[in-house]
C-alpha cells in the first residue's frame, strides 16, 4: 500500500509533514510505502536531517509548486496544476498511491479531490467528516463544512457515509446515527431538520437514534452526528475555540497559583490531532483532511487513517452503499 | 415601576424566585415594585419564612394555574389561562406591570408574549436574544431558538432590535453588529448568509462588522452576533454543555490532586447567571427569559435587566426603529 503525503500543507511544513510521515512509518507494517509530494530539492534537505530514514518505503514525489493560504479553492486545479495536493490527487486517481493526506486548505483539498477523484455514483454532496471529542467515543460530525444549503437527501447521504465510515474506522458495528437539532422530538426543528427526521427514521437500514440537540452532543448519545455543513462547520469551529478559551484561563490561574495540573492528560479527550484527521466522504477515493496547525502526531495519526481506509476497502463499500440507496429511490 | 414575577418558573418554584425577588428589591430604588405571579397560598407560606419582606413593594397576584414542562407552547395561552405566565403578561398587556420575568418554558413564555403582547409593528419575528459569555465583554446573540427558517430581511431586523437592545442595556454606543457565518469574506456562507451579509453591509445605520466565524465568537469581536434560530440554539446549547464537561473533569482532577483551584472566580465569565435571563426582543412590552435551573441571583439581575429595560424605554425605541426601517422598506 502506497499513501501520499502532500509535505508542503501544515504551517509548519515540511519539517512537520517528514516527521509524521517517518512516525507513521515506525508504526506502520513494512508493505506500507509513504510519498512525499513536494519540492524535491526541500524535501531532500529535511530528509537529511533526519537519521535511518528508509528510503524503500519514503520516496519524494516532486511536485514544483504548492497552494498558498487563501488561494480561490474552486481554481486551484486549473490554475496549481503542479501544486503538491493536485500532484497527489493525480498520483491517487492513476492508481501509483491509494491514499492521499494533506494539510492544506480544506476548501482547496476538497475542489481537488471532487475534480481529480470525482463523486461517487449516488453521492451527490462528499462530505467533511470531522471526529469531535466527546465524554465518551467521539463523535463522527458531518457535514463539517463542505456543503452549505444541503436539502434533506444530502443529508440521508451523509448519514450512510457516516455508517459506513464508522463502522470501518471507529470500529462501531452498528453506528448510532444522530440528527443536529433543536430539540429531541420529531417535529422540532427547521423544515431541513424536520424531513430529514422522516428521511432517516424511516430507513430501516440505519440505526437513527432521533435528534440531538446542542447540549447532548458532548455526552456522546451517537456515533455519526449528522448536519448541515454551514451549522457543522460554525460548531466545530467554536468548540476548538471555546476548549482553547477555557484551557487559556486554565494555565494562566495556574502559573499565578504556583500550582502542578497536568492540562493535556486532563484534556487529552480534547486534543484533535488524536483523531487522525477529516476524511472527505462519498469521492472515489482515500483523501484526508489534517489541520494547518497540525503537529507530528497528527500528520501520523492521519496517516494510520488513511491506511485503514485502504486495508478496509471503505471507498468501495461506501460506493455500494450509495449505489444501492440510489437504485432504491429511483425504483420507488 | 412594577415588575411582575412568574413564580413558578424555575426548577425550584417558588423559593428561588421569592429569594431572587427580595434580593432584586434591596438592589433596586424605593420606586420599584414587584408583583409574584403563582399560587397565593403557596406564595404567601414561602414568603412567611422570610423575616423583613418589604410588602409595601412585593405582593402577590393569584394565578391558580402553572405551564408544566413538556406542554405544548402554542396552546398554554388557550388551554392554561390561568397559569402564572399567562396572568403575568396579561398584568404587563392591560398597564398593571411595566414588565415580566419569568423562568417558566422558553417556547411557552414565547407563544403566550407574541399573543398577548403582540408583534411590534415593523416586527416580523421577535427573536430571544442571550449572552454569550466570551474572552471579552458579552455578545448578544440573536436569535437564540425562537425562529427557524428565517429569511434575510429577519436577520436584518434581528439586527436592529439587537442593536438598540445592546445600547440600552449592555452600555455600548455604537454597537458592533456581526453576522455568524462559517467564513470571514463577504462570498462566504450559505444563500440565507450571502444575501443577509449584503443587507446589512449596507444598512449605514447599523454598525456592521462583517462575518464573525465559529472561532471568533468567544474573542468578542462584536456585541451583537447576529443569527437564525436553528443555528444559535444549537450554539447555545452546545457552549452551556462544553463549558459543563470541561469544568466538572477539572473538578475530579482538582479534587484527585489534592490542589486548590477557585474554578467559580476563574470561570465566572461563564457563569449565565450574571446575565439577568434572556430578553424576548420585538414584542410590544418588556419580557425577559431565565433558565429553568436558575438560582437566586440569576433572577435577581433578570429583574434588574427588566428594570433597565423599562427605564430605557427600551420597547418603544425599538418600536421607532422597526416602524422607520419598515416605511424605508415600503418606500424602496
Amino acid at each position: 500500500m502506497r499513501i501520499a503525503l502532500d509535505a508542503m500543507g501544515t504551517d509548519g511544513a515540511p519539517a512537520v509533514e517528514v516527521a509524521g510521515a517517518l512516525g507513521a512509518l515506525e508504526e506502520l507494517e513494512e508493505e506500507h510505502e509513504i510519498v512525499l509530494v513536494g519540492d524535491r530539492e526541500i524535501l531532500e534537505a529535511e530528509l537529511a536531517r533526519h537519521e535511518g530514514v528508509p528510503r524503500s518505503r519514503l520516496s519524494v514525489h516532486h511536485a514544483a509548486d504548492r497552494v498558498l493560504p487563501g488561494e480561490k479553492a474552486a481554481s486551484v486545479v486549473r490554475k496549481k496544476p503542479e501544486s503538491s495536493i493536485v500532484v497527489a490527487l493525480r498520483l491517487e486517481r492513476e492508481g501509483h498511491v491509494d491514499a492521499v493526506v494533506s494539510a492544506g486548505s480544506t476548501g482547496a483539498i476538497m475542489a481537488a479531490s471532487l475534480l481529480i477523484l470525482r463523486a461517487l455514483e449516488g453521492v451527490d454532496r462528499p462530505a467533511v467528516g470531522t471526529m469531535l471529542p466527546t465524554a465518551g467515543a467521539p463523535v463522527l460530525l458531518l457535514d463539517a463544512g463542505a456543503n452549505v444549503d444541503c436539502k434533506p437527501l444530502h443529508l440521508k447521504q451523509f448519514a450512510h457515509l457516516g455508517n459506513i465510515y464508522a463502522q470501518d474506522l471507529m470500529g462501531v458495528d452498528r453506528p448510532r446515527i444522530g440528527l443536529l437539532n433543536i430539540g429531541e422530538e420529531p417535529e422540532k426543528g427547521d423544515e431541513r431538520a424536520l424531513e430529514t427526521y422522516q428521511l432517516l427514521s424511516s430507513d430501516s437500514s440505519l440505526n437513527f437514534v432521533g435528534n440531538i440537540e446542542g447540549r447532548e452532543i458532548i455526552r456522546g448519545g451517537c456515533d455519526v452526528l449528522v448536519a448541515d455543513g454551514f451549522v457543522g462547520n460554525v460548531l466545530l469551529k467554536f468548540y476548538e475555540s471555546v476548549a482553547q478559551f477555557m484551557i487559556g484561563l486554565l494555565e494562566g490561574a495556574i502559573r499565578d497559583a504556583k500550582i502542578t495540573l497536568d492540562l493535556d492528560r486532563l484534556f487529552g479527550v480534547l486534543d484533535y490531532s488524536e483523531y487522525g484527521g477529516a476524511p472527505l466522504l462519498g469521492v472515489n477515493g482515500v483523501s484526508i483532511v489534517c489541520h494547518g496547525g497540525s503537529p507530528p502526531k497528527a500528520i501520523r495519526n492521519a496517516i494510520g487513517v488513511a491506511a485503514q481506509a485502504v486495508r478496509s476497502d471503505t471507498v468501495a463499500r461506501i460506493a455500494r452503499e450509495l449505489a444501492a440507496l440510489k437504485t432504491a429511490r429511483e425504483a420507488e
